[in-house]
């Protein structure tokens, strides 16, 4: 059959996002143990160890704030953030968009997604990782290696590129691992929610295997992000049975990951929409009712990212602090959308008081490990230079500092926080713990505002608020 | 005090939404038995019983498609709707905006907030309920009655309004009541979610106070709509103090419900922000993780609203299908937004799609009942004519009764459920009810893709839903 | 260079969108002449000839109210609607999205971008609009041939495609013809507004043959939609200076115009942003702004779209009624977006309201022509089968007839008009003319002010003007 | 008539916005010469002279980055800003919003809209912008003094009021005045564009009388913000007919101006909608078409609002520009809005990376003279100190000192504009300066791209942009 052949054809060559290839595969699966990647010496020639050389630096190939070792509040900086790459925004991302093909054209790239490559890119990817010196990085399974013809063949391609990632990963480690289930045309109306049985099993196999191997390398966390499960259209949905399905998935992945011994942490990541009309983790209070429903809220934590809380209607900050305070703060997707735009474009984040909130809530939190700050952050489709990869890493990273900097500052000073304190302290009297141990009923509060009269009311300060915090800016 | 004193005018006089008052009362809380409210003959004079006249009517005040004891699949229109008055928009309404004070001067009305001219509107009420042919009506207790200088005050002019309600309310029903917890500058920070514990308890009485008269008027339901339960701002905001203290209020609130016998639903109506930037009861899904956490998911249903669905970034029958599927459908505030609008319109729903689709939940659902659809919609600021009232109604009921006919229709017809159905068919299979049963896990399920190779994925036949669709309304 | 050779490989195997391909081209332009497109007997073997089979009927491949035949207020219907079938939509979507790869995998596709496949493809196109029964069609120069390797070889491919759709058009019309200048690479600084001269030239070079082409298919319009022409982000952008290069592009395309004695109309197309932040024809009013401050207002109309309206922030009708009191209105890219998605979705149009609004607007202007309703839309990307083109254009169409039937109707029955016209007649009075002739200054109305004291301002009656709609449809 | 009784009560009693008031006036416009104010002392005793105290201040009452006196490129920071503070929030703001009653109790108000009050209310408000530090105010016509029954007594009192304004100002300036065309039911349906004539003549003579009165204060500017100038629904309204009665309204007025000699700017100010679904000046771009199309583009210029511009879809900085390159730059109402919100939060602005751009702009325009940065800014509604109304007010000042100083050093670093400059080479070039011209045609330029062959496009470096952006603040 044609569509087969294509698909096949596909399976083979598939690049990730909007990819433009061609082509054959000059290093076949089943050849493979013969072939190195071709490639030598370095990957970036001109590019130097980022070092950290102060707020006053010119040189774009440097940090102002971000200085790993150095200890914020108790804690080095990067065990504050456990900063990871996203391989493939960083190594996978084309420049493609809806209305347009690839822009990028990396030297170490020939065109193809062959095994040769694939192993080139892994070379690549921690070159990358060292000299800007960050610890960790995150995969989706197909990203780091081919597809292939049959689930066996695609295994088997993992399984090589695995191997060599585990050979050179070294110190570095990842952050976490997770499996493709959007791009592929059989996961077109889902993956654990798919209408088709044969999806929801090729889902499950795909998963099974991508947390095997995310645990073969020491992974921290295992992610699900569900870009396909969701619904384009009520019409032609069943959204309750489809999410009867996706509890059913979950539920084995638990199963799976115990008995594989795998001890790291599974996430969801929310997105309210995109690719689908509407997708099932819409925001973290959406995601928290799914699990609480299903009896699995013990079993996942959430990977909240600033881009989607807001294409949710939501702040950034809002996000982080709902996942804390339902006790699901897991790991952050590190990036900023557009305000004015209403699709993930996935920008690494430059805005220094939303990186202060962000902080804020990590620090609240007791700090993010075992998850991290995850670079899911693309350069612009118009970056096209070698030197953009790590100069967007940089403005990002450098942004964080800031904020974790900034973050350190209100809470030594202390305002803000009293500020807070004191608005809230007429229920640190003896009616309030009455109240908030469940014990003051409406009849007694109704007698109780008999006495009292008109409460007043005092003034929430908030500009006086908004003044504490800039002034840490 | 100055300011106190102007509270207290303000207590007095205060009319709903953005209103323009004068005078003082003539006829006070102290002396208003002797008080008639001084209306003679009709309120609405020009105006006959609404009769069904059927869709070729040029009348504008007959109905075209709602005919209230016409049977739909087995079930009267009239008890598919159990249509509602909103009180507050309809008597309460001033036309006043954030940018324009009151445009609306009905005949009965002399500027006053009056318990004389509170009698006068209840009045009023009842003769527009039964020339619209509705039964039932909804009401805040601050706007069927005037606030007081003291609880015991507001409750002393609420009871006597309430006697006067009862009195005229003869066969016609309160679908639900509610306490005004937004309006009054005490509520500034919130009710529940006050950060003065003076404001937790008042809004604490006067919802036992509401929920009292609503159980005395045979209410069927009581709704909470947490207007101020929300934030401006995280920076000065403790959000998880604020959720423990509105889930103590809701354990009161189910405790008092059982004290005084009262049987009717109780009801959240989420909505996503306004006035604040954040409420707490953002959507269905958010409502229901944040019941379910603190143990009431069974205490409690959902009051959904299209204008509030759209505002959150859902469609309306999102909202109504998550509320459904969550065990949650308790009431639908019938209304529409703009949707290129960013705030809360209430605008009278003339979409006839939109219809359709709410009515086929409502008959998934199997009706509505103890619930109902309450018009939660309002006439436009510059509609000023008494008639407009009517006309507002009229476009409302027959939108909605031309969804349930279109619905019955797409019911009847057959060809869309049969399509969703055949879409699911292949998990109706034995291996399908072992996934469903939770007894298909990952090992097994890769066995089966290998076994099976890539699965075949059918078109998901949207365009065909919504031909089907279509070519019912 | 490597990056020189994947663009020139990209150049030979581009297809639209987010495409995957494979493959070298079987037929190649140099030796094109020998090569048959090697596909035997109908391509839509199955569909018959689509016939208007009146409302009742449940045939999804019938028109239930699409009869182009049928006069409505004296002019045929398909004089009103000069339906076109956009090449790019129905020929070369893919399905792809920037999450997910291909979906659709027609039969006479081989997944190349070869001259051989695209004269395949011409031969559907004209078999499809035949089928469907429509009278016009639209392309971009790249999706109905390959591009080359060089500019030459580029038109040389297209010009032996162009010859064989005029071969096989008969008495079909092209409606527009369209440059891309937004799929390849060089485009993502822009075509006019490219911070490269090259690419400016480039761009000049490929309007000027694309202007020749349609004109030599007897094209009735030109369009121009510059999906690159606007900024990702103003700190790297020189507007002012992009919008100069705009204008002098533009006067080059009417001097062109003329050169070659084209006729037809020019047309921009506005959208607001994406695949840019921001694109340069936010909306019909910014288009119109800009049209008359380079004096190039009479030059070109505007090709409005529904889903761009939305994006923008504005009703379809909206946008349709600025553009034609602007003198603008030239054409209608028939299809609609979905309220809460934040991107073009490009859907088939399903709302009755909304489609007789469109014709509202569309008879108001006296008909659309030499413009037409070309429909800018495609299949869900779930929809997979040959029949879903058929159905999405019959649904769309059909959803276009009511409208037109209802707004008949409306005109028909003069009630809505009436209440309009009475609500402005107090300027149809002596002292209304004279403000409306410029010759009432502030003096005179001062005057008049205080002779007539306090203006009476009736009710606006918008539920009465709903309700009046609502029941035409 | 029972309706205008309540009318004429309520222009005698309105207080801006969603206010809630009562008693009658203690002065009335018939005696008022014998009325003092009877206020002592001063409005806010506890509030000293705010200083600049640098940014290691704790001080809420200092500013900490605006130092009036100290140059920046050049110039005095007062005269980059040409701060104003704005009447209608600071003093009339109630902190009422649609669901809820003011909040706001200053201690010099009685509750009433009086002239006494009026007339204390103005000695305020020159105590106030006295006590801050600034130079300039602005005013609608009815926010200053009480409405009348009739246009002559309105009249009376704003000229009682405005002369006590007058010699109360001492050096302070009106930065601009304007007419509240919204607020009065009147308006419901527009002022220029009302579909009532007499609706019309109203609005000509209250702005004939508030550019009367700006001009005799001395006023730099006078202001249309036309709030209800637009629609509800097209359904019912004639956008045409109204946008022609908008045009000789606009007309009547730049005749008025020459009549009375009044040389300051007169200038619109865009808002996209709220209160109207629509309003016509919905952008910058909309409102330079408006008034290209009637002629009046050298007469006008615009007042661009960050909040108005972000509700249109556009970044403040967007509008900025959008305006500077029009040649329409006019003045800035500084403030806010909220990202996830839809309407007009008019918070003061505290986001470091948006005043900075703000600030690039104006230094590129050769500052903002004769207009100036108005805060259009009102404290939240829960903040209820007199000492919130100065801590917003510095908190928006010092967010603006810190943009000029940020964009100062970026302008003095040079590398950002070297970058924008180099991405445009290429045009400095001799075709460059051809197709400049409009000297290179289509034919020129396709055998230049002929000859050129594929041209090279260098990366946007956007990230690299950012990163140079951010390291100056």
């Amino acid at each position: 059959m044609k569509a087969l052949k294509i698909l096949l054809l596909l399976l083979s060559l598939q690049v990730f996002a909007c990819a433009v290839i061609a082509d054959s595969q000059t290093c076949p699966a089943t050849n493979s143990d013969s072939c190195g990647d071709g490639w030598e010496g370095e990957f970036f020639p001109g590019i130097p160890q980022i070092k950290y050389e102060g707020p006053s630096s010119k040189n774009p190939l440097a940090f102002k704030y971000y200085n790993s070792e150095e200890e914020i509040l108790g804690k080095k900086m990067k065990d504050w953030f456990r900063f990871s790459v996203a391989f493939w925004h960083t190594f996978r991302g084309t420049g493609g968009d809806p209305f347009g093909a690839a822009t990028k054209f990396w030297p170490w790239e020939d065109g193809t997604n062959s095994l040769k490559i694939a192993k080139r890119r892994m070379r690549a990817n921690f070159e990358f990782i060292n000299k800007l010196g960050v610890d960790y990085w995150c995969f989706h399974d197909r990203d780091i290696a081919p597809d292939g013809k049959t689930l066996e063949e695609a295994n088997a391609n993992l399984d090589e590129v695995v191997a060599l990632a585990k050979e050179l990963q070294g110190n570095k480690k990842v952050l976490w691992g997770t499996a493709q289930l959007f791009m592929h045309p059989r996961y077109m109306h889902g993956g654990a929610t798919s209408s088709e049985l044969g999806v929801y099993a090729y889902a499950a196999a795909q998963v099974k295997k991508a947390m095997e191997v995310t645990h073969y390398l020491g992974g921290e966390n295992y992610v699900f992000w569900g870009g396909r499960e969701g619904y384009q259209s009520l019409l032609n949905t069943d959204m309750e049975r489809e999410l009867n399905h996706l509890a059913r998935f979950l539920e084995s992945a638990v199963a799976h990951k115990r008995k594989i011994g795998f001890n790291g942490t599974l996430l969801i990541e929310p997105k309210p929409q995109e690719p689908t009309k509407h997708q099932y983790d819409w925001d973290a209070a959406t995601t928290a009712n799914f699990l609480r429903k299903y009896g699995l809220i013990d079993e996942f934590k959430l990977n909240i990212e600033c881009n989607h809380a807001t294409l949710s209607g939501h702040s950034c900050h809002h996000e982080l602090e709902t996942a804390r305070i339902n006790g699901l703060l897991g790991n952050i997707d590190a990036n900023t959308g557009d305000p004015q735009v209403g699709w993930d474009t996935d920008q690494f984040l430059i805005d220094i008081g939303e990186a202060t909130n962000i902080m804020l809530t990590v620090i609240r939190n007791g700090g993010i490990a075992p998850g991290g700050f995850n670079f899911d952050a693309k350069l612009r489709r118009e970056s096209t230079d070698v030197e953009d990869l790590f100069i967007g890493h940089i403005i990002g990273m450098d942004t964080l500092a800031r904020g974790l900097r900034n973050a350190a500052k209100i809470i030594e000073d202390g305002s803000l926080d009293e500020l807070v304190r004191k608005r809230y302290q007429s229920f640190d009297s003896e009616i309030g713990s009455m109240i908030e141990a469940g014990k003051a009923d409406f009849e007694f509060l109704e007698k109780k505002v008999m006495e009292w009269g008109e409460p007043k009311v005092p003034s929430a300060k908030q500009e006086l608020a908004e003044l504490i915090f800039q002034s840490a800016l």
